[in-house]
């Protein structure tokens, strides 16, 4: 029998996975940093909530590439498709939760589609959500901890917002009221299918030429914002222009308005974004797909809970583990598979260098020890092949003098030295 | 609509979520310090693997318990039911893999069988597996790192070891040779259905009476090792009592032995060890499962590379998190909501505000910020409840001298004092 894994799945070997673990602890890290508290939701959930979240519109989308399974009392389950459901099942059914909650998940998260590079069927997604209040700091806090996560990864990104009741304000003034939300997402593919694809889509939702040719002068760069601001004028494209201005005043307190572009092409595929929107990218760079993502949602909780429900406030982004762990493992330059920083062996002196092992150890100094009957010269090669920066040779005439040799595999140099002066050298 | 988890899958709340994450780093910064390497496999699985394992005998019950489903293409898959077969899975596919790894690996594992408190559907689990050699150290190691885990989280426990070589050594003592891993499965009921049960499954399975009875009696606790040595002598038995003495030596090296005791009934369901067994319990205390379990599965690999597939010899540990996350609990005097450490509450100061924040957050310092409009008092009630210990109030007159107030939650305490003596205080 051939032994595969499932198609869109794969293992992380240590070299990667080793950048993976550095990837998440450095944005879960920035999370807490920021006042993020961790929560866990299940990967399975019951098909009934995923459907209350997906099940109609543009949703049904993703209905159809979540998998389903059953249960052995015959319920009906699916995988998560990303984890916002979950979470607003949480909140929804938590309702005496302290507003505002902020928090922060990390997890798996399926797909049944396609596979293209880059492209899995599970992967991972760590989320930041902001629950409960229409601040505009909850957007302003995120972004934030976006720039904040990058700097510290050392990449050159940029930060592209919008605000879906500019996006409205646009469709108001070309006249466009009836399936906003379809036109959105007609919109959203200007980059990918050009005026000429967007037109004709619009047109299948029953705008007129006039209306069409509106909105694309509209979105097109001739105009920016105060421009914009001067030939619109309409309730929510006044709100959304407040809340833009209100943000980059708090963008700037924070320093960070050099990593921020307006975009007002930017849309974003979800239907249940309600105002800010935000992607951020590598600048000048091959991976092109976006390296985190999100925005606000206030309609999204109350949804789940039916139309009589309360709205709930809530921003959120979301970060592509695959992405960022491209751009890292170029970066780096020395591949580690394994966490050791030292391979200990025993030359007939095995159970005093278990007992110094332990020593190194309870110094913290990641140690291996040789297993096997090996040579020397065989443990070098392991030490060399899996990347263990030093090895220490532990051998009976040394010890009795309390010393221990010392090789560092970079160099070839050999020292040797003193227990004590060892747990100095590697802590 | 009624919105519920999916049957047998729980939310973390912030509370439960930070203990979980203060047991997984204690164990993985364990097993990083031993040398263990991390490794990621997915949830999915192809069914075929998952059946290669787990077809034939006792393991079917494994098969009825592991959640199916069938992607978009057709293909049949499961939901991985523990992690080692994706392991042994890697292992066969990667034969260049220098040995002998080291490896550890952490995550979500599913099944679909009777909920009981503790017995849930998803949950985690946390592994150790040395992979590719016979050496007894793989196995010295190993319980030196449950120990050592253990002791961090500040348990009194115990670590049951055993020896299938052992147990067979008995089996064959008794004269019982047909099905023998069978009746090591009626063995293993011994503490839950007693002797009665235990002599009923061995007859099923076509043993005599006075082979049960041989076999009861050897297993009493009227006998010791070293009693049961003198009675018993063929070559598993043999083979199994020098393993141990080896052992034992090591753990003596290592100074763990005291947390060891020899446990001759301790079978371990799964059918694929072949050698050393380990189960770690808590001492004297209401939680009576296992907080970590392993052992020697010399053939697991072999066997899912098809019969004509080399032995690769294997150990490996796996942690019981649910049982160890209760445990911590009882120990944790002080419920964490949040891992801020200080929320900054701005009296019409925002801009300053969000810069002391980032200068904070530069420092290290988990800041959290009020994002709403409320007061004072209501935001001291909001970091009481959350459990955030210090209060940052910034108001435009303490600014202009450049100071903060600090109000200290537990006591009620407040100091005026510089942004860099903040930083001093909270750091």
């Amino acid at each position: 029998m051939e032994l595969q894994t499932a198609k869109g799945a794969r293992d992380l070997p240590p070299e990667e996975k080793i950048i993976k673990n550095k990837v998440v602890s450095t944005i879960t890290n920035v999370f807490e940093l920021y006042g993020f508290a961790p929560l866990e939701t299940p990967i399975l959930e019951r098909y009934e909530t995923l459907e209350a979240k997906y099940g109609a519109g543009a949703g049904s989308d993703v209905l159809k590439e979540t998998f389903t399974l059953t249960d052995q009392g015959g319920r009906r389950l699916g995988l998560r498709f990303e984890m916002t459901t979950s979470l607003g099942r949480y909140i929804a059914q938590n309702p005496s939760l302290k507003l505002p909650f902020k928090v922060y998940q990390v997890g798996n998260v399926f797909r049944d589609g396609p596979i293209k590079l880059g492209r899995e069927r599970e992967f991972w997604q760590c989320d930041a959500d902001t629950i409960g209040t229409n601040s505009m700091l909850a957007e302003a806090e995120q972004i934030a901890l976006v720039c904040d996560i990058f700097r510290k990864l050392q990449f050159k990104f940029i930060v592209k917002i919008n605000n879906r009741k500019l996006l409205d304000g646009i469709l108001m003034q070309a006249g466009i009221t009836t399936k906003p939300k379809e036109a959105l997402i007609a919109i959203d593919k200007l980059e990918k299918i050009g005026k000429e694809g967007v037109s004709q889509e619009l047109q299948a939702l029953g705008c007129d030429k006039k209306q069409i040719s509106m909105v694309l002068d509209l979105l097109s760069s001739k105009y920016n914002f105060i421009s914009l601001s001067k030939k619109i004028n309409n309730p929510s494209w006044n709100e959304g222009r407040d809340e833009v201005q209100e943000l980059f005043r708090y963008l700037t307190a924070l320093k960070i308005k050099k990593f921020v572009n307006l975009d007002l092409t930017l849309v974003r595929g979800q239907g249940y974004y309600t105002g800010t929107v935000i992607e951020a990218y590598l600048k000048n760079n091959n991976i092109t797909s976006s390296i985190a993502a999100g925005g606000r949602y206030n309609n999204m909780i109350r949804g789940l809970k039916g139309e009589d429900g309360l709205e709930v406030p809530a921003v959120g982004v979301s970060f592509g583990i695959t992405p960022i762990m491209e751009q890292v493992k170029l970066q780096t330059k020395v591949q580690q598979r394994t966490m050791a920083k030292v391979l200990i062996v025993p030359l007939n002196t095995i159970s005093k260098s278990l007992q110094i092992a332990q020593e190194l150890r309870s110094n913290g100094i990641a140690t291996d020890f040789v297993l096997g009957k090996k040579g020397i010269s065989k443990n070098l090669e392991y030490a060399d092949a899996v990347g263990i920066p030093y090895v220490a040779i532990i051998g009976e005439k040394e010890l009795k003098k309390n010393k221990i040799l010392i090789k560092e595999m970079s160099s070839g140099t050999e020292q040797l030295l003193l227990l004590k002066d060892v747990v100095k050298k590697l802590a």
